[in-house]
Order: C-alpha cells, then sequence, then structure tokens
C-alpha cells in the first residue's frame, strides 16, 4: 500500500498528541486516506530528554537530516516562535511538501508569505490548529461562509488566560496559583507571557480577520491586554454583581476600516461568553445573512490541538488528491454510505 | 458570462429568503462561482397569492413546466412534506439537476434513496438546510469531522419548540399564546404538529445520526416526546429551583447499537443548552480525540435557513466545478488574498 510520509516538528504537549493520534486512529486514517499514514521522523530540541518513540522513527535535533528523507509528503508543526520554524517551513515547502502547523506566532507574522509560496510549489498548508485548539473555525470560515459577508468576530481564544479566570473564580485561588496549575496542566507554554499578556489571542484574532475579512487592521491599532491586571479582589466583586471576568479578542468592521481589539473585560448573564469556562474557547461569528453563530469546545490541551492537526493531514492530502484523480472519495466511509 | 439557472421550489418563508438572498448577493455569487446565479422559475401553490417576484421569472403551480426549462442547473426545494416533494426531485436529478433542499421530513424518509440516485446521475445533494438552519452542522460533520469517532451527538433541533419554551418562562405566557407568536413570527409551520410533537426534531436527528455514525437507530426505538405536556405551572416549578424546560435530541452509540431519544427535560445552570434560548438551535458533538465542540446558531426563520441553502448551491456547483477543472478556485476572493 502506498504510504503518506510525516514527519512532526516539536514533540511538546500537541507535537506527541499528534504522534500519539496518527498511531490511535491509524485504521481510520487509511479508511478516508486509501494510504497508510507513517511518521517517518521527530524534530526534537533535546536529545537528552526520555520520549516513547518507536525506534523506527528517525528522532532528530537536526532539521536537515528531516529535509532529506526521501519522499516525505507533510510536515507537521508543532514548535513555538517565529523562528526557526519559518525558515524550515519555507525550505520544506519548496521540497514540495505539504505544511499542517499549529504555530500562531509564526503564521501571523509570516502566514502570508508561506501561503504564497505554497502556491508556487503547489502544495498546501493546513492552519486550522493555530486558532482555537480543536473548533474547525478556521474551516468553517473558509469553506461553509462564502457568500455571508462577515461583520464581526469576537472570540475567547487562549485557554490558558479562561482557565485561569475560571479557577480564580470558582476555586477563589490567586493568579499565581491559577497560573502554576495552568503549566502544571499542560494547558500554558513554558514561557506564559504570550498566554497572560494576550499576544497569543492577538496572533489568533490576526489569523481569524484574514480569513473573514480578507485583510487585518494595522496591528499597532489594535488594542492589546493581557489578564495580568487581575486580582482575587477583582473577580470576587465582580461576582458578586453578577458579573464574570472574560478575556474576549474581538475584531469588527466599521466602513471600510477593522477595528481590533484584545481586552479583559466583564459579562453579564446574556453574554455569549459568560458561561465559557475552564480552557474552552469559544468563537462568535456576526455575518449578514445567518446571523450570529457560535462554535464552542477546547482550545487548548494535547489532543485538541492534536485533533485540529490530523483533520488538516486529511484536508491537505484530500486537495491534493483532488487534483490527481477528481473529486469523488471512494475511500469515504461517510460519503460511502449515504 | 456562463449562467447557473436555478428554480426555487415552494416560496413560504424559506423559498422567499432563497429568492431574496440570491438577488441581495449576486455580486458575492459571481466572485465565488465565476458565473450568474439566476432563478429561472419559481412553483407556487397558489396562484392567487400576490408575491414581490421579477416578471421574467417563470411562476407555475406545474412542476412539469420547470422541468421542461433547458439548462436548468439547480433545484432549491422549500417544500414540506414527504410528497409531492421527494418525485420532484427524483425527477429533476435524473434530468441531470443538482439538488439543494431544506426538507427535513423528506429527506429523512428518503435521503438515502435520493443520494443513490444522485451518484448514478452525477449529480450533488446539498441538505444543509435540512438541520439546524443557519448552523453549518452538516458540513461541519462531513468535512471537518474525517479522522474523530463520534460518541454522542445532542442538539436543540427545533427553533420554535425552543422559541415556545422561552416564551413561556420569560413572559409567563401559556402554551397556546407563545404558540401564535412563533406562528406570527413565521418560525412555526402554518401546522405546528411536526414541531410540537417533536417529528420535526426526530427527522433531524436521523439525518444527523446518518451523518456521524453512518446509520440510523431502528425509527420505532427512538423515544419520541414533543413538548405539548408543558404547562405554565411547570415552568414556574423548574425556574423556581433554577432549571430550565429544553427539548432535546440525542443519539449516542452504546455497544454496537444506536439509542436514540427525542425529549422534553429539564437542565441545571451548567448544561451546555441552559442559555440557549429564543429560536436558538444548538448541537453539541462529543467525539474521541477532539472532546466536546458545541455549535449555535439561529435554528429557524427566513434567512438563516436561506443562507445555509446559498452557501450549499455554492457547495454544490464547486463540487461540479472540481470535477471539471480541478481544485484550484481562482475567484474565491478569501484564497486570493491569503
Amino acid at each position: 500500500m502506498d504510504e503518506i510520509k510525516v514527519a512532526i516538528l516539536g514533540f511538546g504537549t500537541v507535537g506527541e498528541g499528534v504522534y500519539k493520534t496518527i498511531r490511535s486512529h491509524e485504521r481510520e486514517l487509511t479508511a478516508v486516506l486509501g494510504k497508510k499514514v507513517v511518521v517517518a521522523a521527530v524534530l526534537i530540541k533535546n536529545k537528552e530528554k526520555k520520549r516513547n518513540i518507536s525506534e523506527k522513527i528517525l528522532i532528530t535535533t537536526d532539521f536537515n537530516e528531516i529535509l532529506a528523507l526521501p519522499n516525505l509528503d507533510i510536515i507537521m508543526e508543532a514548535i513555538v516562535e517565529k523562528e526557526p520554524s519559518f525558515t524550515f517551513l519555507k525550505k520544506a515547502i519548496k521540497k514540495g511538501c505539504h505544511i499542517v502547523t499549529a504555530n500562531k506566532e509564526m503564521f501571523a507574522h509570516h502566514g502570508k508569505e508561506l501561503m504564497k509560496l505554497a502556491k508556487e510549489y503547489n502544495v498546501k498548508i493546513g492552519f486550522e490548529a493555530t486558532v482555537a485548539g480543536g473548533i474547525p473555525i478556521i474551516q468553517t470560515l473558509q469553506q461553509l461562509f462564502k457568500i455571508n459577508r462577515v461583520h464581526e468576530i469576537q472570540g475567547i481564544l487562549n485557554g490558558t488566560s479562561n482557565f485561569i479566570l475560571t479557577e480564580m473564580r470558582e476555586k477563589k485561588q490567586s493568579f499565581a496559583t491559577a497560573l502554576n496549575l495552568a503549566q502544571e496542566k499542560g494547558y500554558a507554554e513554558l514561557d506564559p507571557t504570550n498566554d497572560v499578556e494576550g499576544n497569543d489571542a492577538f496572533f489568533k484574532l490576526m489569523i481569524l480577520s484574514r480569513i473573514a475579512f480578507g485583510e487585518e487592521p494595522d496591528w499597532n491599532d489594535v488594542d492589546l491586554e493581557g489578564i495580568t491586571s487581575i486580582t482575587s479582589e477583582l473577580v470576587e466583586n465582580a461576582e458578586r454583581l453578577g458579573l464574570r471576568y472574560k478575556h474576549i479578542a474581538s475584531i469588527v468592521r466599521k466602513g471600510n476600516k477593522l477595528v481590533g481589539s484584545v481586552k479583559l473585560i466583564t459579562v453579564g448573564k446574556l453574554h455569549p461568553f459568560y458561561q465559557v469556562e475552564g480552557v474552552e474557547n469559544a468563537i462568535n461569528i456576526q455575518s449578514d445573512i445567518v446571523g450570529s453563530i457560535t462554535l464552542q469546545g477546547p482550545g487548548a490541551g494535547m489532543f485538541p490541538t492534536a485533533s485540529a492537526m490530523i483533520e488538516d493531514l486529511v484536508f491537505v492530502n484530500e486537495k491534493q488528491n483532488l487534483q490527481k484523480v477528481g473529486y469523488e472519495k471512494t475511500n469515504d466511509p461517510i460519503t460511502a454510505v449515504i
């Protein structure tokens, strides 16, 4: 049987989730794609760390070793920060690899350039996992909202911040204790600055803006606030008034201008995000025909984000197949059944 | 410029919404499809009723006149009940027309047969509008959840019932008054039996079951309850306990068996549907990798359902184009921008 050869870049929470899911869902992947998905290599940072990876797989700290693999089909990138990811992915595209990425910071900065390069080299990029973990918001906006004109998007886009705010309210904990717990549970990055300062939500908001509106506001014009000003007293006072603190990223079209903000605000019971708690993310889309649609689900954690990457793995591969064999998927059990 | 020639069957709330939206979003449709969408005919029931339809369009009570139109591309069906819709659509498919339908009763009964026939005649069927109005739940399940194994789906699938329950609680109205208001607002069908007896939610649940699980439970084994047993007293007593009545359709895989039910139950504040109010619909999907995802939005009304049909119009047409010209869509502004 033909194989789809995959390399995973990064073996943190998300990378490991991708690895485990490819193995646990081997049967489903083969059924949908008509080929076996094989992890050929994993790029790691620290050679000393013990990992549970099959011995048949190339484990390396040198990206060039991965690039040198023959017939590599897809790079699944789950690293943080812009570099070296951007450089790696450019090289991979030029070698003809499809890309699936979960790296929001890199993609917010360089997504446009990567998409252009991908078009030039006739490969595809899946970036569902860059925004809101397992919630299929990118493909919903791209595939399912083609005629609706989007007016406004608002979202709880950072699971760590929402988890901290929820813990502080529900368990009357301090910010520091709640943050520690988020890190222990693997929600927060080792360096949580991007989460609690709002940068992570900002990057995701810019990615959504490009999909929904075809453009972004000037980054410098976006009001950016994190959750570090929150205190137990503020949370308790709000609760006495029936309000909850939520960290909300929003972007709205006003005339010809896009106005974006990432802010810590209090919301009442009638707000669509009042009951979005813990690591949950939620996105509300306001558009002209359908009105208001909300998607809610897990925004962080090993498997939700891995799920988005695995679904993207199918997505980029199907797009490739489409060009080769036409649309009809003979191996899709869903299509076959109906 | 090439045209896409459309006939609309039925000019009730949904049919009229489709007609208006094709006209109001002509520019977007042309941009995405590369062709102008033209309404060539409308099938009506009552010739005497005054309607605001352009004089250039064939308005008829005779489906055969529509079938006789040359080069008809797509049938947009927005009638109720199984017949004559099923017969009409079979004929249209055999003539090579794509189908977009909002008719849940017909599709729950005959969807399988229509899909088989469509495959035979190489046309496509869009049925997003059959479930949950404007919420893109069908395509989310079909396109975006290919590897996730769904365990359970639960939903508030009938906007009219949810509207009635909300009105009764919020405005302390009787069942009859709330039902009248739902009819005035165009949410309920003229004959509301299917809404308030739970049949409408049941049909939608069976359509979802086929997509999510590839099969349906035996219809006779599904517990089916409507909302007609509700009284103002019950609603008030529940509210005193912090509970709300919700009409919830659910289907869960237990071993090799699918267990379905449509029931009026009380839910507490922590239930994902506690705050789903008015004509809102919501669907919660539990699957193995991503966990729990909820989609919420307008489940009834002129434009939400029309929105689903218009997005399907693009969808079936793109599928057709794919077979002709390969995947790359040169006219998609979203793809072009990124």
